[in-house]
């Protein structure tokens, strides 16, 4: 479907779907079963802060709530509705939305485009039902959508946490894959603004989403499953404009003929050759992503840390093996090996004279400098706020140590360059952590050194793009 | 050094290195520092099943153990000694050991060739004392080695576990990050046949290893971190003699000229360009992977699995997207879709006319069969014994299910070819807690899509190693 078919509408449109007041969750309310009954108990787990209507002529409550047997009937107004019921029925439901004035519904519901030709007829049938009314359509064949600030969660299954902490990475994919019940949000913690399936995109697609998003306060950083772009021109304009706003990440899969036949037939729709993709992404400013783990990795840069003036990187290691894999990552990043200052190297030299060159191997020092550790606050804002340093990357071991937790909330404060952390260790639990409280003060952390590397490297090359397509400053 | 420049020794050489009788530990016993103390508490936590001598003159027991004030006043034979004292007394204590007959030392200490000119002269000289002597000498600068088959560790750091799972896989490193201390081996839980730290390298190399190992009926898969090669034409020739019997996975840092400028101030020799390494290692029959995580991701296959007879994958998954990703990986790994034969898609359509394509995305039928995951262990059987299919990929979600581990148990015993499992859910300690029990029952079981992929590309490019260097059979 092209854009220009399609009602355009302002970001207020996707207001109801992230934001709403009022949801009517439609399906069955058995217990135990993906449906209804999963999504009101994740909605009251999660803290929904509006109000909940479960519809469905077959019950009369469910979670000591009163059941209504239609959308029609429920009397207060209604921003969303969240519909999980047998294909066949979903063109009735979405009726009675219009009717009811319903301003967006989710159709988790599958056996649609994706499924056959009579599914797509079905869904052509759904669109041309709510076509004009002003109800926006995600999905259908979605698991919704995830609102951290409101305890919004429409996914109908069992998630086993109760809270996504709230951030500014937004997460928009084409597959179930991004949804609560298969990432481990709660024990990764970082800190998302929206989540966003978006299914066979009968209506809402990525560019209403970038449109949203780019204006949505919560939002630092937007991260992109696409499986097929239906309008590349559209798109691609759109992402020039947010990109001089806000980082774009996309993983597009697709990139052998095998990926795109699949595709082909998964989405409905022909894929092109990946290399016009590439080329497209590169000329719009898109950082483009190989793995879905590095849609996650490379966002939450953008999400703690500020950007860096240009792409000398320092390396603080504790082992020379672990400096020597860095530098390869960096460089193969797009990165450079900052020089320290004469300065800095004399203020290093002061703790030990093997203090002195990057990678900076703290490993030689700390074994023949008595307690060792308590310089490290030192170490690491010397060279982190060296005048020849643009971003640093730090190594380190997630055992117990003396380094403690209030040690990087005030470093923290003191750097505003980007730093990213490779952290390992003997165990696991301890090093995930280690990990997690780093975070929680604001530093991206990983448990390998490439895509902590690769990290600062995006942030470099975002740095690049937002000045690119940034709107040129006037001459005094 | 050249490898004709020094005693060429056979596999038995090493047996003391690694199946040492009795150990001897010379250093401080001071308790909670990196030294003597923690080697020694180490080898008491992990079982080691020999004898150990603690040697210092300053002390008189440590552990309830009399410390002997040389290693000359130990009445007994010894095996291996553990050196980490000052760098200035190494050569009096390898004197000793010369003296002694010990049979192999570890020299632990630093401050030799990796730190300065005087340093390398010291290391000169110990080499010089016991070159002839029959002594070996593994280091300086190294964490050394382990074997959990008899509980030997000579780490002198804290290690937080008291147990690694014995098993095939020998790691051999060029840095301290292998070491138990750094890399959570027990929570990681695959098996380890030997592990060792190359250190300097002033005798024993990555030579002396490969022709250990290639005979260590306890080592499948050997995987190698070099920083340097000291001499390539002796190791390619020894690596084609043994990927005709063994996998060699090898990571070598230095592909950017930054990194090969850290190495040679780093191992103190000449790094030479990443091209030549590249073609080398391709000729010889080397597995060459870029990411310290990988050297373990791609080895655990070797050590679960049987080899693939050809690079047709099947990929069973729960998510078209997730189906898609897989197809990417593989094709990019040199695998290619099965095409499923007719019997295995009558098979699969009994029990639901959703199954019958590669990638077998599950998700459909899932929600429409009563008891689904009742007929899992089924479909995993019939697609991976399907005669069209080498190898098979398999996405699943680690939340509590119907699966149990027994299913697992008994398919292992009906397939015959290598499976590996791409593991996610929305609770990392569930999901960790699955990869291991898949990984008990002999299934190599990754968080990531790539990684699990990857795995089966390796396995299946080492099969066409292994026949390209296996003696040809004679014709009968």
């Amino acid at each position: 479907m092209k854009q220009t078919e399609r009602h355009r509408e302002t970001r207020n449109s996707l207001v109801p779907l992230f934001e709403p007041d009022s949801v009517a969750v439609v399906g069955s309310f058995r217990e135990g079963r993906p449906g209804g009954y999963r999504v009101i108990k994740n909605l009251l787990a999660f803290g929904f802060q509006g109000q909940v209507y479960p519809v469905n002529p077959l019950y009369n409550t469910v979670f000591d709530r009163k059941v209504y047997p239609s959308i029609r009937e429920v009397t207060q107004s209604i921003d969303l509705a969240v519909v999980i019921t047998s294909a066949q029925v979903v063109p009735e439901i979405i009726g009675h939305c219009v009717e009811k004035k319903v301003k967006a519904a989710i159709i988790v519901s599958d056996g649609f485009a994706e499924k056959d030709e009579q599914g797509a007829r079905l869904q052509q049938e759904v669109v041309r039902i709510a076509r004009g009314s002003g109800l926006r359509l995600l999905g259908p064949n979605t698991i919704g959508v995830v609102n951290p600030y409101v305890g919004l969660i429409t996914s109908q299954y069992g998630v086993l946490y109760d809270k996504i902490r709230t951030g500014s990475i937004a997460l928009c994919a084409q597959t179930g894959l991004i949804g609560p019940s298969t990432m481990p949000f709660e024990d990764m913690q970082y800190g998302i603004s929206k989540i966003c399936d978006f299914g066979n995109k009968c209506d809402i697609n990525e560019i209403d989403l970038l449109e949203y998003l780019v204006k949505d306060p919560k939002t630092k950083v937007i991260a992109l499953h696409l499986e097929d772009i239906r309008d590349g021109r559209s798109f691609l304009e759109k992402v020039k404009e947010v990109v001089s706003k806000k980082p774009v990440l996309v993983l597009k899969p697709g990139r052998t003929k095998e990926s795109r036949k699949a595709l082909a037939s998964h989405t409905g729709s022909l894929a092109g050759e990946d290399h016009i993709y590439d080329s497209a992404f590169k000329q719009a400013g898109v950082i483009r992503v190989n793995t879905y783990k590095e849609l996650f990795d490379l966002a939450k840069i953008f999400a703690y840390q500020p950007l860096p003036a240009g792409n000398r990187v320092a390396i603080i290691t504790m082992t020379g093996g672990g400096g020597v894999m860095a530098i390869d990552a960096a460089v193969e990043s797009g990165l450079v090996l900052a020089e320290l200052s004469p300065e800095t190297r004399e203020r290093l030299a002061k703790i030990s004279p093997w203090l002195a060159s990057n990678p900076l191997d703290l490993g030689p020092a700390a074994v023949v400098v008595d307690n060792f550790f308590s310089h490290y606050e030192e170490i690491v804002e010397a060279v982190s706020t060296d005048r020849n340093v643009d971003c640093a990357a730090i190594v380190f071991s997630g055992v117990p140590r003396v380094l403690d937790t209030q040690m990087f909330a005030r470093l923290k404060t003191k750097i505003s360059k980007p730093v990213a952390f490779w952290i390992y260790g003997p165990k696991l639990s301890l090093t995930e952590e280690f990990v997690r409280n780093l975070e929680n003060q604001g530093f991206p952390a990983y448990l390998d050194c490439e895509p902590a590397i690769k990290a600062l490297g995006a942030a470099f090359k975002y740095s690049r793009i937002k000045s690119r397509f940034s709107p040129a400053e006037e001459e005094p």
